[in-house]
């Protein structure tokens, strides 16, 4: 058996996500079903984490094990040549079984597009389209409380139960500007699930004057799972890359 | 009765292109349709001219007539609110009978544009997604033998019968490359069914060196129909604007 390392960018505007599910179609399940056609053998592909419905990636990361021998450039060529075209392997290389897609990465890198500038019909599934005058200089403000070590409870979907340690580590949030498409690009050892949306929703919210800072810091303090409303649009987010 | 002057934009990757056909959803047949829903009243939407399925549009330009009294800032928000999220009006004035969206145009400006870096998911409908190397300045070259008041007969897809006429007045051709994206620009009076698309077609065959520039010369002379295969894929081309 040998392991390999992939990276894959993905278009996810008609998927339900990364993760397998029973009715609708993922990209893990196009990942399994196309290294089944290609070798004949089942796969289990193990990615860094899930993506959600409608969230893309240019740099999502995963192994597989297979017995089947064709080698890492042939794989890579095999598998684009097989998957659908919202599904791209950007590179492929034999690992050590001490790799786990998972469990061996040490940082994630994500960003969110938000067009600030009219609404625009080819970015209408790759930016969330902002209608609200965002104050971005407020948006950096209430950033700063995020970025370091601290409870997230309030924002994300985890259960308590099921995540006891709500605790993350956010190493940057950084904005950029350019043609209209506001940029935040998030850094850190990991997120819970829909942390990042609720982040960026909780600032279009303070960008949009309908929340204060103050609010927010009540809102981390509190560690309320009720006290976050705010999730911003799937197709604005993008896994940008995997650490290891 | 009163005459609306729009400019819209469109992701045309869903629909069969612009005009009204009898089994497939066009823009054409999505705007008639909002504008009797909004006014009740049937009308009729007269475009600059056609763009086929697939092909997208940054400044389309039409006309309807209407009795129904809106004014033209209530017409643009009212069309925005029902048309599907994949077409936009820009904007919409009012003018006088005299302009024709079709007959009144003086010129066209359309771009084409290429991925001649790594294939791109997020592109794949947006740009032609190019695989071989491209010999940008060969294609340069071959471009100014469009340039100027040409017959075209050989670069289209009318028949003689229905269109006696193929001398078209090409204003310039020009080239820009950023972020692995080959844009080249066509502006001039008008431009014949798959004109564009050929054109660009022939050029990627001659950046590809496949086709030489003798060549080339040859079918522009020769004015025949089947000289000529190459027609570039549509998701590639934008009708940016129609001046008048």
């Amino acid at each position: 058996m040998k392991r390999y390392k992939c990276i894959v960018a993905y278009d996810g505007s008609n998927y339900i996500g990364w993760q397998t599910q029973p009715h609708d179609i993922t990209i893990q399940e196009s990942l399994e079903k196309t290294i089944k056609k290609i070798s004949g053998i089942d796969a289990n592909v193990v990615g860094s984490g899930r993506t959600d419905a409608r969230v893309h990636a240019r740099g999502q990361c995963f192994h597989f094990d297979t017995s089947f021998d064709l080698g890492s450039d042939m794989w890579k060529k095999a598998l684009n040549g097989h998957l659908p075209k919202d599904i791209r392997i950007l590179s492929c290389e034999q690992v050590s079984k001490e790799f786990h897609a998972r469990f061996s990465a040490k940082a994630k890198h994500y960003d969110y597009l938000i067009n600030i500038g009219e609404y625009d019909v080819f970015s209408k599934d790759y930016a969330y389209q902002c209608y609200y005058k965002l104050d971005v200089d407020k948006m950096i403000a209430v950033s700063k409380l995020f970025v370091g070590t601290h409870d997230f409870t309030a924002f994300c979907a985890n259960t308590l139960i099921m995540n006891p340690n709500q605790v993350r580590n956010i190493f940057s949030i950084d904005f950029n500007i350019k043609n209209d498409i506001l940029q935040i690009s998030f850094k850190g050892k990991g997120f819970l699930r829909y942390m990042v949306r609720m982040l960026v929703g909780t600032m279009i919210e303070v960008g949009r004057g309908r929340v204060t800072i103050e609010e927010v810091i009540k809102i981390m303090e509190e560690k309320d799972k009720t006290s976050c409303k705010f999730n911003a649009k799937p197709y604005g987010l993008y896994l940008m890359e995997v650490k290891y």
